[in-house]
């Protein structure tokens, strides 16, 4: 269940009048913590501060968040060498309601998690995925952003657990393909590059982020777009990225079937020279 | 911030593994007391049953927690005569992710509210209200549901607050009138009376349920419908549903402005002889 501190405190509960329970008033992040270092640090810090600011709560100081975990992963049992922790910043309890109090103060807590690497064929011969049931609303206001309500997550989660598969790809409302349950998508055809946009739903991962500014110099720049069932069914390669796992070639979702091809070995080249280390094949 | 109960014990805090938290997976129900009853309670109870066969959780035996919310008002310092009840059915701990465990457990808070009437001008002369800026994203697998994911209303309540109102009306992404923040909305135009279709998003009130069930062997059968802007500018009468409130008139929306109209006394006068008594003018 991990092991979570709130101010350098070991803590075991909350308050059960937390706007995080009554209505996931807050937003979360979850990083690779690997040789006792937070992994893409910036680009956590970066999407946890935007995305206070739209929720209209204060953002934690990022460089004392920063010691914050540091601390929680030494204190912690967990091996600083590869584990995972977690960050929750959630809007304070206040009376009953959808309102918030004012002012409105934020609490943070940090969770240190053991995880395992991901087997190694599974980079080499890539992931058998479903296609899930579970579609995502259109128009979030929260497009993009990693906020603690995660429903529609948890019931596409359930469709992969149910079918004994590592990932499974999820569409939105209007039938645009979106990303994985816990993971971006990418698609190669034609030797570009494209992921999905998240200007209307999903969660813009920082592994796809390093993945759009790691080629972004390149001639394979990705293309931010939205992607349809039928470019889905045609591309040459797919792969999926996260901040934990990196990037993982896609084999089959459904009934389509792609190669473990080139260009996705390519972009893990590419990672790997950025430190990301599961990606060293 | 109210008095909690989980089997009948009183509880503060919740494990900080709650998947409640973490995720919001669960759902709640806010319940009228009035003269030690839960009122509307077969309502509650079966949207309470329906969202969690459509969460995919074991709904509560719904006698067991009819008693639990009676003794947790009894047991509390809040007057059995008129308070709130507010019941959390949310997915037991598990392992980090979104995941579940199999099988998976709920936990049952019951929680009691002091709460005041609204005041009685209110209801003879109506509400001013804001189009709020917060949109509601379209085709939520929950549509309809009153689950633990509800950002989208707490900030477009922080508009309504903001503006020192005392509710807004919403539309989704794609310009449809969709509820209140805290409340759901019918319009009046050439003596029809509809309400929006909930089919994309929202929260299926318990009072618009018995609006819509008082009126359905009436020449005055609620339509639901989708509803644009223009339709709610050009209404006769608006009014609110809510279970705590059971019906308030709105008199102006931004720049538009409505009667307390004949058609909205009349479903007051009926929503009274249902045993309403806050419509009891």
């Amino acid at each position: 269940m991990g092991e979570w501190y709130r101010n350098g405190e070991p803590v075991g509960e909350i308050s059960i009048a937390s706007r995080g329970l009554h209505y996931g008033d807050g937003l979360f992040e979850t990083i690779a913590i690997r040789a006792g270092s937070a992994r893409l640090w910036e680009y956590h810090a970066e999407r946890l501060t935007q995305g206070c600011e739209r929720l209209g709560l204060k953002a934690p100081h990022t460089d004392q968040l920063l010691q914050q975990v540091t601390d929680a992963i030494r204190q912690s049992d967990v091996p600083e060498a590869y584990c995972i922790a977690k960050i929750i910043v959630v809007a304070a309890p206040g009376l009953r309601g959808y309102g918030r109090p004012r002012p409105i103060e934020t609490e943070t807590y940090v969770g240190a998690f053991l995880t395992q690497p991901v087997a190694l064929d599974k980079y080499h011969k890539g992931l058998d995925t479903l296609l899930c049931e579970t579609r995502l609303a259109c128009g979030s206001p929260f497009a993009g952003l990693k906020t603690l309500n995660r429903l529609e997550q948890v019931l596409a989660r359930s469709e992969v657990l149910e079918a004994r598969l590592f990932e499974g790809l999820t569409m939105d409302a209007d039938d645009r393909l979106i990303c994985g349950t816990m993971s971006n998508v990418f698609l190669v055809a034609e030797n570009k590059i494209s992921t999905p946009q998240l200007n209307r739903c999903g969660v813009a991962g920082v592994m796809r982020r390093l993945v759009v500014d790691v080629l972004a110099d390149t001639d394979c720049k990705v293309q931010e777009i939205d992607i349809n069932r039928e470019q889905l069914a045609s591309a040459d390669e797919v792969f999926l990225s996260n901040s934990q796992f990196g990037l993982l070639p896609v084999k089959s979702c459904a009934d389509w079937c792609w190669d473990v091809g080139p260009v996705t070995q390519e972009v893990m080249r590419s990672l790997a020279e950025q430190g990301i280390r599961e990606c060293r094949l």
